[in-house]
Parts: structure tokens; C-alpha cells; sequence
């Protein structure tokens, strides 16, 4: 049935009966989901009923690498990681890179989706049309790393590979992660679940090869992509130089890396201490995803003081910001511990930044004292407390426990008045960019499916002055930042979170593509939209045109925000924490800028028309019905959520 | 040339010039010397001149399989490495096992040598019949297991075998060891003189099958060995269950296992807390080296509290005795994280116990105060202070500095009112048994040519009570311990060290050859003899009788004490620390013993006259032209150390 790109199969694994199944992959779901977020998205709204309790038996995990990932286009190495997520309650996406999404596909799979929950820690071996069930008991509790090595010693399959929870996981912490090799399906608590079906991890291992339908037409889109990788200035020297961490720099000069919690924003700047340029020079080794050229992840090391002997793969940006800025840490070699720590253990360095942030502004309120923390000085700054914080998440010790299941719950167990100080977005702890002064990003967080969500439809225009079909001048402008919101959400879903693609391929705006002729933005984002609809046509032998390749982004999307809403979710929890809608920035280039209920309003009102929800953010029939999804409104339908 | 076992080469580097030689392996250096540390002594003693300084490019560092290795034999990937120790000035010989030994074999060689010293830090590669030297300048600085990790994917070759060193090596701290996979070559500092040489990591790569020159004769010596493991008591489940802790058990029911720097042998027993029978509970994984059906290295790991995360793989016996007895500490999860740190930094654990140990009644008795220690405690039992204490070591930070050569360099600091409490022979900090209960085990210690070494001429006899054609009944009388240590030295070299095997296969005494007719200890332990000398023959073509065997580890022995003779060894330096040799064991079952002067000079005397040595402890020219090598007492009558 498939030429191509698809190796047609889905391995289906449920855990409570110790049985498995490879089932087709149908024609149509890889037609109008194309794979990766797509097709798992698509899985999860079909398998799951709704208010299914997200760390029960009941719930389902899903990996799906996409149609391009195992063959020679570069940075397609990813994987989504998709379930209904404990920290938030709604989908979680999570995306990682490294090799095990195309070792997926070398087993012959498009996705492996997990259901059931085991008896006792297991862990399973998948191999070409084979999955075995293995015990895991002798490897609870076993740190990411460790736990690799000892499974691949088990094996004996030294090139196996490898995904897999930590202690944190095993412990149910809702900002737990899942680490395959040293890359992280990161966020919303995907560690949890897994940890919550007795699932150590997951090894596969295959020799399959992923083929192309149609190899002169794939060559030159790929030729076309490879071009314009080289020419990118961002891909090089930018990212493959640095890493992704010069956002530091460029976030503090706008004034909207966020400091202490997000209470200090522009207020003073640490990112001569903690930014790309200052971490340049730490870098021992550049690491890169199956078939990647950019090799844009970075180990550092460092050589000597209290955290002597750390290897970091990364602190990528958002690492840095939520260990460094928002706690106030300026010491690097703290993040680059507290990111191997967090990788170790299996906690969202993200997340776990973030709640450290929240635990030390109470601390400086006096809300907390050195008596909840078992002794340690919680302060902003504090490099040794919170390094010492993330060992009490991970293993639940202490105030630990409460802080391992992020701000949303731990703000509850800790009483109404540490809410203010509980930044988050339907429960997801907030990304490094202070919103109030980037509105289209601020929208995203508002309105993305997974939460306040930096990977689904990043504003890179108004941050980094990338160009699109929809030009911004002004971050603190409104006009145009719904439908810039709405294209960024889904461009990212259709060019990236599908076939997969890491989002890094967008990080340059059109210049990705400049080969083109100069001048018309419009036509360049055409042409680069044209050579992923190509790169897939030609790999899947599935005829897609750019304008239909755009409609999956759509699709995709508006499936989503029904999963949610078939869970509850409407306009009120489309909203961005009180600190950055009452309280202005202090300080630097976006000093006075506050993200206001009201401008709020009436962005979401103008990304409600478009995205044709309605005024509550509910995905309409019609619309349902434009995108070729008819059967999810008679769903919302069924449960009374929208009416005839 | 050679028929089966040795692969006939070796591969000879030098840094300095970033040259290689693949040099033949004589017959007759084969044949006098079998393999090993055998071979090893004997190139070390022809390469290098007196007086080298051991962190000299002029130092030689070998690494040597035996002509068993990476055939199938059981317990037989081994390797020797031997260079001119900074930590004593004598031999250095540190046995490993693991899968590197056998490598080193499958790459087509019987040995590596090494000379000279990089002038930046590099890397070896070594494949059949090529060398690469590649740059380590951004491996520098990375612990063991992350060094490893990272040269596999930079070579992307995940099953190419890795010795390396870890920070402490890089800074020569005189007690750094190398490391292979999780294996080490602990003592002696053998991970200074790779740190001199700016060799982060020697990597091995191969294909070639060992080979046996007799396949039927192989056949039937291999069945017999495996049938005398299989019968093993101490084997099987002894070792293959417990791994090598419960030593701890039998010593300190015996009172001799060491407390406190040795300053409370006897007085309390935590055998029940760190023993090989409280550790069980947390064993996680058996490992063995290549081909071992043994597999008797344990993976412990601790699931909480302050440790929680740390996997060691270990610790065996004398780990538990460094970090526990001898430190007071009792929380073997501090233990398991000692023994993880250790490894990391590539630190040998006995060593960095051992002047932990000696620090800490530094501490308690006022010489050291917090002042010196950076505010750590330092007390007899204080664990944290004693894992805080490694990483400083590691990294010469503080104290560590000096703390980083061992006892006997840091009693030269920190001034003579110290020097009793630096408990070593010859420079190398003592091992855990407190010989003032074990003469013959004591005795050893004093003469192994490589100082306080429990693997030379292991007193099995004494201490759990196993046979040998010299019978002891009285682990406190003199009588007979002379013959035994030298039958334990010979025994050791000749049936291990040189083949290579494990000393394990000694461990239990006759009983491993017990489908022999029982009763007669004397043609017991010559059917042991028989069966290895049956092994080598018939795996390297190379006619050996049990005699012959015997002479070689005479012989290689005799060569070692003329090698240390050369540098200035003689009869003052084969002494015991004071404190074994005046204050009496306290309380327990060998309370009152000591190990005065006068017995040691008693069982001197009658050991360097069975050995043929001089009333000094310098071999003579008859016996060492008995043994086939005059052209020893040649070089040693050329530097006037011995006259015709």
C-alpha cells in the first residue's frame, strides 16, 4: 500500500495482558495526519475516551517518529511522544530527537503505542516483528544513563536503543521526563505515565530501511533542503556553533528573559554569565540526531569548583533560563549540573527550574522557611540549593515531594496564597520568554494544546525578526498576532511536529531558503513549504500539495484543541498567569509592558474567528467539517459539548 | 612462530613522536614468561634504565593479556599493567579484568607498550595493525564513564573496548587508577603515569580469533577446569551469589578486619551493616568479564536517601573495608557512592579510603582541624564528609591536594608528628587485613614487590582456612609462613598473573580441582598446577610440566624484586607500619597480637633464604642464573649492586 517513507506498520503493546500487535498503519490516517504528532494526535482522540485518569492503566502512550525520520533528510530524527497528559490534563506532545526514532523505523514501525499497565516494572524489547517482555525489577529505580548501559549489557546489543524514565518517572513526578540516549521527550509529565504503566523502558532495534517512492523527485527536495541548510546563517555558524542557547543574549537585550520568577525581568542582566557566547567555551563535543548535519546539541563540561567533573548535554536554552535566570543562578556549571541531574534522573529541567523558581520566591516571602526545605537557604541565587533541590523532586524527599508534581498542585498543597506565584498555563510551567513583551508568543502559551508550549507556534518573528507571509514590526503591537499566532501553530504542526522535522528547520525564517530569489517573503515561505510538501511526496509517494500540507497543520491542531475540549477545556483556561497580566516589567527594553486581560481578549477573540472556534473555543462543525474531521463534531456532539 | 594463545606481537607506541611499531613477541621471552605481568616485568626491566622518574616520558607503561585470554577459558581476560609506580618507586603491576584484556587480543596483540608523552592530550586507537593518535583536548577533564561514552560516539563504534582515566589521573594524583568499562587497574598510581603521558584513553578494536595450537588437548584442560568451577563451593554459590564481600564477614569475625585507620581493630563489628551479606539486598545486576560464568562483580544501587542514584559497580571486599571499617563509616549506601565516585574520577578506592582513613584520625586526634578541611567534619564515621572528601582529592582542591599522592607523600607534608598514622609498605596504603592476626598474610605485604598488596601472595590459608601442600594450623604462629608466602608469591605469578587468570580460581583452595581423589592436599594442588600448565601448553604449543610453571612465577618474581633492587629496594624497606609492629589489636578474637620486629626479622631471614636472596634482600647471582636469568645479576654487579 505504501511506496515509501511509511513502513505501514504500528506496534500496538499492552502491558496488562503482556500481548502485542502489529497492526496496518491505514492509507488514509498517514494521508491526512502524515505522521509523528499527526498520526499519534489522531490515535490518542480515537483510543481514548474522555476523563480517562492520565496515570491509570487506562491511558495511552504513544511514539510516532513521522515518514522522513531513518531516511537521509537531515534533522528528521524525532519522534512525539503523545498521551493525555497528568500535569495539564490535556495532550501531551512531547518531541525528542537522538537515534531511537529512526531505530523505530529500522524495526519496521511508525509508531509504537503502548496501553495497560504492568504488574511489575517490565521493560520491552522490540525487534523486527517481535516484542519481548522483559522484568525491569532489578532496574527500578536506576538513574537514565545507568539504566542504558545495563540494559544494553543485558542484550548484549551494545547498538540498541534506548528509551527510558529515571527515578523521578518511576515516582510519578508530573515534571518527569522520558530520556532516550541523552535527548529528552521532556515535558507535561510524560515520564509519569510511563512510570505509571511500570514501564522502565523501551529498546528497539531494527535493520529495516526506509525507502522512497519516488528517488529522483525525493533527490532533489532533499538536495534543495540540504542547500539550503548550508546557506542558512542560523544553522551556520549560529546553532551549529553555539547550541541554541544565544537566545539568552537575545531575549535579555529585548528585555524578556525572565529573572527570579519572572518578578525581575529586565532588571539587571546575567547573560555574560550564562548565555551561548559564555557557554562557548565549555563546549567539549558537538552532538548531533541521526543524519543530522547541524550537530546543533552541545556537551559541556566543567573542569573544576563544586560541580567539577559535569558533563551537560546542553543546558539548551530553556535549560538555562529556568536553572539559570528565573532562580536567580548565574553560576553555569550549577545549570550545567542541575541539566546532567535533571537528564539523569528523568525530570523536565524546564519544569523543574521552574517550580525551584516558584518554591524559592515563597522562600524569599517568607511563605517557606529553611524548616519546609530541610535546611537548605532556599534564596533566589542560591546555586547549591538548588542543585540540592532537584535530588529531593526526583526521589520525592521532603518539600521535594510536593514540588515534583509542578507549580499548578504544588500552589494547591500549599495554600491560595502562593497561587500569584504559580506560573503556568493550564498547569504547564511557563517557557524562558517573558511574554508581556512578545504578544504573539504570549498567545501561543495561551492557546496551544499542550499549555504554555514554546514548541508549538513560536513567535521566532517578533523575537528574532524572522520573516512570514504575516509581518510583524512590533512585539508589543497586537495587530496581526492572532493570525501569526494561528500561522506559526500551524506551520510548526505541518512542516515539523508531522513529517517529523525538527523545529530547528524554521529557526531561520525564509532565509532557509535563500536560494530563492530575494524580496518576496510571501514566495519564499511558499517555496520552502513546497519543498517539504515535495520532501514528503516524494519519500511517501502520497501526493500533497504545500496548500494541503498546510491543511494537516490545521488538522492536526483543531483535533487537538477538541481532545481538550472533549476534556473540558474552554476560554477560561486559555489564559496567562496574573503576575504577567497585572504586574509590568520594571525594567530594560520592554519596561511597563504588562500582557493585560483585556488585550488578551481580544487577541483570543480574533484567534477564535480564525481558527473557527467559537466563542468559547470551541472548534465549530463547519469548521470540523471544512477540515475533512466530521466524525470529531459528532464526538464533541455525543458528549454535549457542541450542539447541533 | 607461535602456534595458538599469543597473537606473536606487540604494539609499541610513542607519544612523544606520535610513532608505532608492531614488534614480534620472542619465543623465548613467550616461553620464560607465558604472558602477562610476566612478559610485562620483563619488557619493563629491559626498557627502562634506574632512577627514571616515574612521571617522566622515560616511563614505560604496559598493558598485558596472557596467552589465555580471549580464548575460551573461563575467568582468563586479564590484563597486567606495569610501569615504574610514583606512588612507591617499585613495580607497579595492577591487574584488570572486563572485556578490554580480551580486546587487546582480538586486535592481534599480545601486549601495548608505551613510551614517551604526548605534548597535548591524546588519545590511541588501536586497531589490527594500525595505531591512530587522535586528539583528547576536549575529553580532558570527563570522568570514566562519560570519557568512554563519548569516544564511542565519536568513533561511532559502540563496541570498541576503552581503558581510560578520569580527572584524578589527569591531575597525577599518585593514587588515580585506569579504568576499563567499569573494571579498574586500581593501584599503585598507574593512572599518574597515563595522566603524565597526556593518554586520556587507549581505545581496542579487533576480530582476530585466539587460537589453540592442541585443540583436543585444549578440550579436555578446558573441561576439567570448568567441571573444578562448577564444583566450587567458594565459586558457586559463594561468589557467583555474594561477589567477594563477605570477606567482611569471615575478617571481622576473625578480628583482623581493619576500624579506623587500624586503630580499633576488633573493638565493634559492622559486618552486619556492610558486609557481603547486608549488601545483597541491593544487588541489581551480576557482571562478569568476558567468558566468566562466574560473573562475580555485583551492580548495587542505592534507591534512597541522601545517595539515592548512585550505582556502583562494587564495591568488593576491599572497597568495603577503605570506605567503611577503615573510615568508621557504616552506611553502606555511602559506600556505594564512594565506589561510583572513585571509579568516575578514576581513583583507586583502597588507596583513597586508606588516606581518607588516616586524615580522619588526623582530625579526631587535633593535627587537622575544620580549618583544613574546608569546614568538613572529618570524624571516624562522618560519611558525607568522607564522599565530599573524594571529589576534593579528585580534583586537588584544598586538602585533596595533598591528600592526592597518598599516606606516605602526604605524612612528608603535613610533618612528621603524622607519619604513624600513615599506614603503608613501600608507599602503598594497606589493605583490608590487620596482618597483626595473619603473619603469613603480614609477611607478604612486606616483601610483594609491589608493596602492601593483598593480590600478590594472597595467605588464603590463613584466613579462610584453605589448603596447600604447606599446612598451616595458626594464623598467629611463625611457623611455615616464610615457605608459605613464597608459595603464595610463586603461585600467584605463575598461575594467574602470567596465564592470565583471576586470582579467583585460587580462592578456594584445592577444592576446585575436587573430582580429584580426595585426601592428599600435595597431589591436589600439583593437579591444579597440571591443569593450567595442561591449558597453557595446549592453547600456545608451548611444552610446559607443572614444575616449569612454577619456575616462571619464581622466576618473574625474582626478576620484580631485581628490579626494584636496582632502584634501591632492600631488606629496610620490606617492613610493616609501626603501629602493626607496637600497639597490639585491642579486642576480639585477635586481641593482644601484634607483629613485633623481631617476628618479621625471624621470618625475613628464612624467606630470603628460600628465595636466594642475601641477608640485605638482594637476590644472588647463583640463584638467579638457576633461574635462567644471569644476565639480571650482570645489570646488577654493572650498578654495584651486587659484586661478583
Amino acid at each position: 500500500m505504501f511506496r515509501g517513507g511509511y513502513m505501514g506498520m504500528i506496534c500496538r503493546i499492552d502491558l496488562t495482558e503482556e500481548q502485542y500487535w502489529i497492526d496496518p498503519l491505514p492509507y488514509d490516517v498517514a494521508r491526512d495526519y502524515i505522521g509523528g504528532a499527526g498520526v499519534a494526535i489522531k490515535l490518542l482522540f480515537d483510543l481514548l475516551p474522555p476523563s480517562v485518569e492520565p496515570l491509570s492503566p487506562n491511558n495511552v502512550l504513544i511514539f510516532a517518529p513521522g515518514p522522513l525520520t531513518g531516511t537521509s533528510v537531515p534533522a528528521a530524527s524525532r519522534m512525539a511522544v503523545v498521551t493525555r497528559s497528568p500535569l495539564t490534563g490535556c495532550i501531551a506532545m512531547a518531541s525528542a530527537g537522538g537515534y531511537f526514532p529512526a531505530e523505530i523505523k529500522f524495526a519496521g514501525y511508525d509508531a509504537i503505542v503502548i496501553t495497560g499497565a504492568a504488574k511489575n516494572p517490565t521493560y520491552v524489547s522490540i525487534t523486527e516483528d517481535q516484542v519481548q517482555f522483559r522484568s525491569a525489577k532489578k532496574l527500578w529505580g536506576t538513574n537514565t544513563s545507568d539504566c542504558q548501559m545495563l540494559i544494553q549489557e543485558e542484550l548484549k546489543e551494545s547498538n540498541s536503543k534506548i528509551a527510558c524514565i529515571g527515578p523521578a518517572g518511576e515516582r510519578l513526578a508530573l515534571i518527569s521526563s522520558i530520556i532516550n540516549e541523552r535527548r529528552a521527550a521532556g515535558r507535561k509529565g510524560v515520564g509519569a505515565v510511563m512510570g505509571s504503566k511500570k514501564l522502565k523502558a523501551i529498546v528497539v532495534r531494527g535493520s529495516k530501511k526506509v525507502s522512497t517512492a519516488d528517488p529522483d523527485g525525493y533527490k532533489k527536495a532533499h538536495s534543495k533542503l540540504l542547500r539550503a541548510f548550508k546557506k542558512s546563517p542560523s544553522l551556520y555558524p549560529g546553532l551549529g556553533k553555539y547550541g541554541p542557547t544565544t537566545a539568552v543574549e537575545v531575549t535579555s537585550e529585548l528585555g524578556i528573559f525572565p529573572l527570579n520568577n519572572f518578578s525581575a525581568t529586565g532588571q539587571y542582566d546575567i547573560a555574560d554569565k550564562i548565555g551561548g557566547y559564555a557557554q562557548h567555551k565549555d563546549i567539549i563535543r558537538k552532538g548531533g540526531c541521526f543524519r543530522c548535519p547541524v550537530a546543533c546539541h552541545m556537551y559541556r563540561m566543567v573542569s573544576e569548583g563544586s560541580y567539577a567533573g559535569y558533563l551537560s548535554c546542553g543546558p539548551e536554552f530553556e535549560t538555562a533560563y529556568a536553572f539559570g535566570g528565573n532562580t536567580g543562578v548565574s553560576d553555569i556549571s550549577a545549570i550545567y549540573a542541575a541539566d546532567r541531574l535533571c537528564d539523569e534522573y528523568g525530570l523536565d529541567t524546564m519544569s523543574t527550574g521552574a517550580t525551584i523558581a516558584f518554591a524559592m520566591e515563597l522562600f524569599e516571602k517568607g511563605i517557606l522557611s529553611e524548616k519546609d526545605t530541610d535546611g537548605l537557604d532556599l534564596r533566589f541565587g542560591n546555586d547549591a540549593a538548588m542543585v540540592a533541590m532537584i535530588q529531593k523532586i526526583a526521589f520525592r524527599e521532603g518539600i521535594g515531594d510536593i514540588l515534583a508534581d509542578g507549580v499548578r498542585i504544588a500552589a494547591q498543597r500549599l495554600g491560595p496564597e502562593t497561587e500569584n506565584y504559580a506560573l503556568h498555563v493550564k498547569g504547564l510551567e511557563l517557557p524562558g520568554y517573558d511574554v508581556r513583551g512578545a504578544k504573539a508568543q504570549g498567545l501561543n502559551y495561551a492557546t496551544a494544546y499542550t499549555g504554555a508550549d514554546h514548541n508549538r507556534g513560536f513567535a521566532s518573528q517578533e523575537l528574532f525578526g524572522t520573516t512570514s507571509p504575516i509581518q510583524v514590526d512590533d512585539r508589543f503591537s497586537l495587530e496581526d498576532k492572532a493570525a501569526l499566532t494561528k500561522w506559526n501553530q500551524d506551520m510548526k504542526m505541518a512542516l515539523c511536529d508531522c513529517p517529523t522535522l525538527c523545529a530547528f528547520i524554521l529557526s531561520d525564517g525564509d532565509t532557509l531558503l535563500n536560494d530563492a530569489p530575494q524580496g518576496l517573503n510571501r514566495n519564499l515561505t511558499e517555496l520552502r513549504i513546497q519543498n517539504i510538501a515535495s520532501l514528503i511526496s516524494s519519500t511517501t509517494g502520497i501526493e500533497l500539495s504545500p496548500s494541503e500540507l498546510l491543511l494537516v497543520g490545521e488538522r492536526v491542531n483543531t483535533l487537538a484543541r477538541s481532545f481538550n475540549v472533549r476534556e473540558g477545556i474552554s476560554r477560561r483556561d486559555d489564559t496567562l498567569p496574573k503576575r504577567l497580566m497585572e504586574e509590568p516589567i520594571k525594567a530594560g527594553l520592554s519596561k511597563g509592558a504588562i500582557y493585560s486581560k483585556d488585550q488578551l481578549d481580544q487577541l483570543l477573540e480574533e484567534y477564535y474567528g480564525l481558527n473557527g472556534y467559537d466563542h468559547n473555543g470551541i472548534p465549530t462543525r463547519s469548521r470540523l467539517e471544512e477540515l475533512g474531521i466530521g466524525y470529531v463534531a459528532d464526538e464533541l456532539e455525543a458528549h454535549g459539548i457542541i450542539t447541533k
